[in-house]
């Protein structure tokens, strides 16, 4: 094979969970139960109305193209419902139905952000922002969290020191992957004022909008003069259990959304037919499907939380949003004598076959960052094997002779 | 809004012929017969027993993620039927899955193509192309092809002129649109010399592979040698008229198609999960349905071919694959007395209905290029509409007074 690859990928970052994936497959395939809590899929089935409307569909011939930036009908009631949750005033054309919620961000970064530019991300994050950002030739600059009592907060002095006049791009993913953090009100004026001052774009990462379990969710994008600097990453995957499905969409203002549809027809297209008249279905129809989704992750988020907190030497805020927890492990991760996250993470899935992310799955911890965390997410394993997984992993780390348990 | 966008941005291309589509709905919309040949999409049903297929996988909970690079299954099944069709050993390693064949554009262009490299494209040709070369900033180096009796061949003069160290990258799109132009195997065999000779990696667009009426497709990686410079731009559209659903693959060298797979995690995490069970079934089933949709296509270009000879000044090479027809009307265009191909489609869709796209819509024509063509799809168009369509057209035609038809 020609060997030589173009430059740009050497800036080309992945999501490293994929590792723990095959990590937890290969202990699997050797006869070990495992307990999935690595992974952020569902293992719920997408409500039977949807599957309905989708199947009418393809049988009604929605099989050919459809506009790249998605069908009429459904931009138009996606404006509306989004809109609704949101308290903005939203139009079809500031809707581009998208492949999944993923794609909006290269075409976010490709249609705003220019070489050298800088780019506030978050860290732990998503951590395809920063490899977008990297690839395309930004500046990806990581922004930190506080933990305390209370939860997570955005560590605002280390964003004044380091935005710069470079800084042209701020990525905010309230309802947070892999904290589960979100702003209060107060916070989030803090990140408007913010974005208003340095004149940054905000791309607003809703995916986890609807997936709480007390309060409100709010977007950053209805504090007033906000929206027209905001593009909001939606998607159907978390709310209707359609992470496969791969139906998402980018609201933002409509010249820029043009600018999505024409980057969508020079990328894929358009996104599959037939698939966006489940998504009509699944904003138009009932929602029972989503309640009862929502019901079984605050079942499990509880369980799981619960039995977290059981286990000495381990600290948990726990969010009311997402389907993650992040608890602090660092007494653990010492009194354990391990030398890293992946001798941590490697060892505990060998002793109980308990899986999960680590911190490090999410970026390179901050400068001076000396507290040890690890993600359990609990969309993808029902609540017996959260009691049993923990149960076993409870049992491993008592047993262990360190100075935590025996304190 | 904040108006600043990237700069890139100005060097992003579209299709244009998506403002054919508009034009068409608009005369459509005031009440008038439209007969559309500027459509590539297919207005036939997709095979009963993939849609039963992929709504079993639905039914079956298939609606969470899939690897990024797809689902093992297709991918070893696709790399069997593929390479069998063209005489390749593939396996499934050489398989990257994706949501339809256009996005393999983009991402070999990102793996292979550095800034300033040069690439050579076909024009006329698929306007993507040119597009995402020139997004990414490399130098997109169009090449021609020379009109004789027995259809179109490739301007290999017009290649050795233009070629140079920088150039890096080939893109051949055999079967080809909009022109049905296919090579003969000295033709195909020079084109594989010369990747060899300047050391080019070669994007083979084989969208077409299988729309045909006589005679064998090949595939220019089955030449020696030319396997590991070569991808393949593969989609289940046209074949099983899927354009909808938005299922195709790339297929190439191993360590690239890792590269595309990661590129896949970044862009887009997967391709949607259970119509990759149609896809499966489309493969590995009855090959009933492709046939009868090759039957009908072959019945739509008998008939096409047939009254578009009959016009008077209307030259028409028929071609064996694809579903287009790429005449020359250099002789009706200077009779009618038009300016531009704008003002010649346009007032033949307001006289007519008969609605097409100009060989302007696949790019900047070549300086001395003198002979005008438009191009005719007709997979989205049955037989007795384009019997109707091109006998108004023919009538328009004659009732001009045009010399040419008075001859």
């Amino acid at each position: 094979m020609k060997s030589q690859f173009a430059q740009r990928l050497d800036s080309l970052g992945t999501e490293t969970a994929f590792a723990v994936s095959q990590d937890a497959a290969e202990y699997s395939s050797m006869g070990n139960a495992v307990y999935p809590f690595h992974l952020g899929d569902i293992d719920i089935s997408t409500p039977a109305n949807i599957m309905d409307s989708t199947l009418k569909a393809m049988r009604d011939g929605k099989t050919g193209y459809n506009p790249a930036a998605g069908l009429p009908e459904l931009r138009s009631v996606l404006a509306e419902v989004a809109g609704r949750e949101r308290g903005i005033h939203f139009q079809a054309e500031n809707v581009v139905i998208q492949p999944g919620g993923k794609p909006v961000i290269p075409k976010f970064i490709q249609a705003l952000m220019d070489p050298g530019d800088g780019v506030l991300y978050p860290n732990p994050g998503y951590p395809i922002y920063e490899s977008q950002i990297e690839f395309h030739g930004g500046h990806a600059i990581p922004y930190g969290f506080i933990h305390s009592d209370n939860g997570f907060q955005i560590d605002r002095e280390g964003i004044e020191n380091i935005i710069d006049n470079n800084t042209r791009i701020l990525i905010y993913n309230n309802y947070q992957n892999p904290i589960g953090a979100e702003s209060n009100m107060e916070e989030m004026k803090w990140i408007a004022e913010l974005a208003e001052k340095h004149d940054l774009w905000i791309l607003s990462d809703e995916a986890y909008f609807k997936i709480r379990y007390a309060g409100t969710s709010k977007s950053i994008a209805s504090i007033p003069g906000i929206q027209n600097r905001t593009v909001i990453l939606y998607t159907f995957s978390k709310t209707y259990a359609m992470t496969g499905w791969r139906l998402g969409a980018a609201i933002g203002p409509k010249e820029l959304m043009k600018v999505f549809a024409k980057l969508a027809i020079n990328d894929e297209s358009c996104t599959n037919h037939f698939i966006q008249y489940g998504g009509i279905e699944a904003l138009t129809g009932s929602q029972e499907g989503a309640k009862d989704i929502l019901k079984e992750l605050k079942r499990r988020r509880d369980t799981l939380a619960k039995q977290l907190n059981d286990i000495p030497g381990m600290s948990l805020y726990r969010p009311d949003s997402t389907f993650y927890l992040f608890p602090d492990v660092t007494d653990i991760y010492n009194n354990l004598g391990v030398q890293s996250y992946e001798e941590f993470r490697s060892r505990i899935l060998m002793e109980t076959g308990v899986s999960f992310c680590t911190r490090e799955h999410f970026g390179t911890p901050m400068k001076g960052e000396e507290r040890k965390y690890i993600r359990f997410a609990y969309s993808g394993i029902p609540v017996n094997k959260i009691e049993e997984g923990i149960h076993k992993l409870k049992e491993f780390l008592v047993s262990s002779d360190t100075t935590v348990f025996n304190k």
